[in-house]
C-alpha cells in the first residue's frame, strides 16, 4: 500500500503494528485484524484523510462530538497556551484555577437560570456515573435514602463504563460484566417499530405512560429518576413523537422523581438549540454532557445540575464522596472556552437552527421521502436518520435490516462519505460548521451509497 | 486580595465565580465556599503559584500524575502538533490511527513480554471499570462465567465510578450510590495498624492468606480476579511487607484466579522501576494505567493485558462489547508518547532508581526516623509516607490522627509546600524529575510542618 505524504509508513505497517498491541471499541477484534482498520491520519472541517490519501466526508462529527469540525487552530492554540501555564491541577486540595472557574462562567452563561452548578468528568460515561451517585446522595440528603431506583429505556445508551452500560439499554452490553441492583427499564418510543395501528402522537402518550406504569410497580418512594437521552443517539437516533417529553416530565413531576438528560450527543448545538432538551421542550433537573463540550479536541464531559439540587447538595450534603483526578482539568477547561465561545460568536448554533439544519432536513426529505429502500426519514438540525423498511405503508422492516444497513454503510465509505448504521437505521451528524456544499456533498454521497445498496438488494 | 501577574482578576472574585458555579472533589462544598479555595495559576518543574503569587513546592506531582513536573514544553509541543494534525478520530468505525499505534509500540516495549495489548480510556476510574468488564468475559471466554467476583482490599482506592468505588474499600464512598453484586474485600496489609505482635513479615503472610481463606469462602469457581495496588496510594501509601506479594501470587496461581495490578499511581516510574509490581516482584495479569502516562497534562488511562488474556478475547472472544469515544484519543496519545520518551530517554526512571529515590528515602529515615511525632517512614522510589503515632514502641496511634495529619497538611501549605494527609499519614509523591535540591526543599519544608505540628500538639 501507499505511504501518506502525512506519514512515513505503510498502511499494512501501522495495521500490523495496531493489531499486535491495540483492543478497539464494540468491534470482533480477529475479524478487524484480519479486514484491517483505516488509519486516519488528518482532518480539516468536515474532511478526513487516510493514510492512503483517501478523502472521506466525515457525517458523524467523529463520534458526535466534533462540532466544530478539524483543524481548529483556536482550539488548537488554547490548548497550548494552557499547557505551557498549568497544565494540569486537581479540584481534591481545596483548590481550583481560572481555566475551570471561566469555563463554568461561561457554560452557565448558555443556559437557562433553572441550572446552576457543574461536576466535570472526562467522558459522557463518567458523566452517567456522576449522575447516579449524585442523584442517589440527593435524595439521601432530603431525607429519602429508599428513593435510589434509576429508570432508563431499552435501547437507550448512557455509555460503558459499568453502572452507565447497566443504565442503558443495551442487552448485549449487560452481558458483558453485568449490571448494578436499582435500575429498571422501560420501552423506547420508536414508533416505527411499532406494530400497532397508534398514531405517533398517541403511540407517544402511550410510550411516556409505560414510566407511570413502571413508578408505581417499583412504588414512588423508591424512584430516584428517569433518565434518557432526549433523542436516542447510539440506539438509531429514534426521535420520540410530540406527545412524549410533556406527558414525561408531567409523570416525573407528580411523582417526584427527577429528571435526568443525557445530552452527551444532543448538546451544543446539534438540533439547533444549545441543548436537546430546548428543542423538545422539557426541563431536565440534570443534564449530563461531553462530546460537544469539547468538539471532541480534549476529552472533557460533566454533570450539570439544576439550582434546587445543587443548593441541596452544597447545603446539606456535607462531603461529596466523589472526584476525579482529572476532574476540570485546565487543558480540557480551555479548549472546552474556546469551542463554546466559537460556537456562540461564530454564530454556529444560531445558523443550525435557521439555515443548515432547516435545509439539511429539507434536503433528506425531498431525496429519500419517496425511496424504496427509505420507510422514514427523522432529524431535526444537523441529526438525521433514515429507516430502511420493507414496507412503508405497513413500518414492515427488513429481517435482515442490519446487514442491509451495514452494507451502506460500508459502501459510504467506499463513496468516501462517513455515516454509521445502526439496527436499520443510517445515521448521520455533521460538524455543525458545515455549510450548504458540505451537506450537498452529504446528501449526495448518501444517496449513491443506498442507491448502491438498494440495488444490490433488489429494490431499485 | 492582590492580583497576580499571570491573571487579571482577584483571587476572591475567582472565588465567587468557583462557589456560584462548581462542586469540587472530596470537600464538604459549603464549608469550602467559606474558606475560598486556592486558585493555581501557574507551574514550573515542581513548583506552583496561587492568583496571589505565593509560590508552593508540590510534593505531590499535582494528584500523584505529573511525573515530569510542570512546564514541560515538549508535552505542550507533541500536544499541538496533534491538534493541528488530527484532533480527534475514533476506535469505533473500524478506524485507528498513527498516535495510538505508535504509543502502543513505545508501551509494550518497555513492558515485560508478558503483556500484549492495551484497552484505552480517560482515566484509572475507567481502566478499572474496564477491568471489571473484561475480566468477567474473559471468563465467560474462558467457559467458566460463574467465575466473576472480584475481591478487592479495603481501603484499597479504584477510583470513583460507581463499579470502582465497589472495588475499593473506602466505605464512606460505597455509602454514596451503592455498590454491585459480585465483590468481596480483604484487608489491607497495614502492619503499623496491626495491634498484635507479629512482624512485619509474619503479618504480610497472615494478611496475604485472607485472600485464601477469602476464595475458599466464596468458592474458587466463583472468584475471577484479585485487584490491588501494590502499594495502597489513596488509602495512606501503605507499602505491604515483603512477604505479602508473593504469597499473594501463589495463592491466585493455585485457584486460578487472576491476579490484577491497580499501577495508576505506582506506574510509570514512581518507584524506580517503570511498574511497581516490577520492584514488588510479582507477576500481574493485567495493568490499570492512567496518570504518569501522560503526566497528567492530558487526561488518558488504559487497561494492560497479558498476552494469555489478550489471545483468548481476541481469538474466541467475538465482538468486545465496550468502547469510550475518546478511547485512544489522539492528542492524549501524542502527549503519552512524549512522555513515556522523556521519561526514559532523559534517564528519569533510572535516576529515581540508582539516585534520588535512594536519596530522599534516606534523608527522610534520617529527619523523621526519631522524630517524636512519627512511629514510622515508609516508602520507596519517589513516594513516602510518614505515620503518626503517639507510641512508636507499641505502634499505637492518636485517637485524632485524622485532625493532626490534616492541621499538619495545613501548616504545610503556610510553609509553601503541598503534602497530603491519610488518615494518620503524611504522604508525597513528588514529581520524578527532582533533583536532589528540590528533594532537600521537600523535607526542609516537611519538617517544618511536622515540628510546628507536634509542638501545637504538645509533642515537641
Amino acid at each position: 500500500m501507499s505511504i501518506s505524504p502525512e506519514t512515513s509508513r505503510t498502511t499494512t505497517d501501522y495495521q500490523a503494528a495496531d493489531a499486535a498491541h491495540h483492543i478497539h471499541a464494540f468491534v470482533d477484534q480477529k475479524a478487524l485484524n484480519a479486514e484491517g482498520p483505516r488509519v486516519m491520519v488528518k482532518g480539516d472541517r468536515l474532511a478526513l484523510w487516510d493514510n492512503d490519501g483517501k478523502r472521506y466526508l466525515d457525517g458523524m462529527s467523529g463520534l458526535w462530538c466534533t462540532n466544530l469540525g478539524y483543524g481548529r487552530k483556536d482550539l488548537a492554540a488554547a490548548a497550548s497556551a494552557q499547557l505551557e501555564q498549568l497544565p494540569y491541577y486537581n479540584m481534591f486540595f481545596h483548590t481550583t484555577h481560572p481555566a475551570v472557574i471561566e469555563l463554568s462562567e461561561l457554560l452557565f452563561s448558555l443556559l437557562p437560570d433553572h441550572y446552576s452548578h457543574a461536576i466535570y468528568t472526562n467522558s459522557g460515561s463518567e458523566a452517567n456515573e456522576v449522575l447516579i451517585r449524585t442523584v442517589r446522595k440527593f435524595w439521601q440528603v432530603m431525607g429519602k435514602p429508599e428513593k435510589k431506583v434509576m429508570i432508563g429505556r431499552w435501547n437507550g445508551y448512557h455509555g460503558s463504563t459499568l453502572a452507565a452500560t447497566a443504565l442503558g439499554g443495551m442487552k448485549f452490553m449487560h452481558e458483558m460484566g453485568g449490571t448494578i441492583p436499582d435500575v429498571a427499564h422501560i420501552d423506547e418510543p420508536y414508533w416505527f417499530a411499532h406494530e400497532g395501528d397508534l398514531s405517533p402522537e398517541a403511540f407517544g402518550l402511550r410510550a411516556a405512560r409505560q414510566l407511570e406504569e413502571k413508578i408505581l410497580e417499583l412504588g414512588a418512594d423508591t424512584v430516584a429518576a428517569f433518565v434518557a437521552e432526549p433523542f436516542q443517539g447510539a440506539g438509531g437516533m429514534i426521535i420520540p413523537p410530540s406527545t412524549y417529553w410533556p406527558e414525561i416530565q408531567r409523570i416525573c413531576r407528580k411523582y417526584d422523581v427527577l429528571l435526568c438528560a443525557d445530552e452527551v450527543i444532543g448538546g451544543f448545538g446539534r438540533t439547533g438549540e444549545w441543548f436537546a432538551h430546548q428543542t423538545f421542550g422539557f426541563e431536565p433537573d440534570t443534564l449530563s454532557i461531553a462530546k460537544g463540550l469539547t468538539s471532541g479536541y480534549i476529552p472533557m464531559g460533566g454533570l450539570i445540575l439544576s439550582r434546587r439540587m445543587a443548593e441541596a447538595l452544597v447545603e446539606k450534603g456535607g462531603v461529596f464522596a466523589h472526584g476525579l483526578t482529572y476532574s476540570g482539568h485546565p487543558v480540557a477547561a480551555a479548549v472546552a472556552i474556546a469551542n463554546l465561545k466559537a460556537l456562540r460568536d461564530e454564530g454556529v448554533v444560531t445558523q443550525v437552527k435557521t439555515d443548515t439544519g432547516p435545509y439539511l432536513q429539507n434536503c433528506l426529505r425531498e431525496v429519500f421521502g419517496n425511496h424504496p429502500l427509505v420507510g422514514e426519514v427523522q432529524g431535526v438540525g444537523l441529526v438525521a436518520a433514515l429507516q430502511f423498511a420493507e414496507d412503508k405503508a405497513t413500518r414492515k422492516r427488513f429481517a435482515n435490516e442490519n446487514d442491509i444497513a451495514w452494507r451502506c454503510r460500508t459502501l459510504g465509505f467506499e463513496e468516501g462519505i462517513i455515516i454509521r448504521s445502526t439496527l436499520g437505521r443510517m445515521i448521520m451528524a455533521p460538524a455543525l460548521v458545515a455549510t450548504r456544499l458540505e451537506l450537498d456533498e452529504l446528501v449526495d454521497k448518501t444517496r449513491i451509497a443506498v442507491d448502491r445498496t438498494a440495488r444490490e438488494y433488489g429494490r431499485l
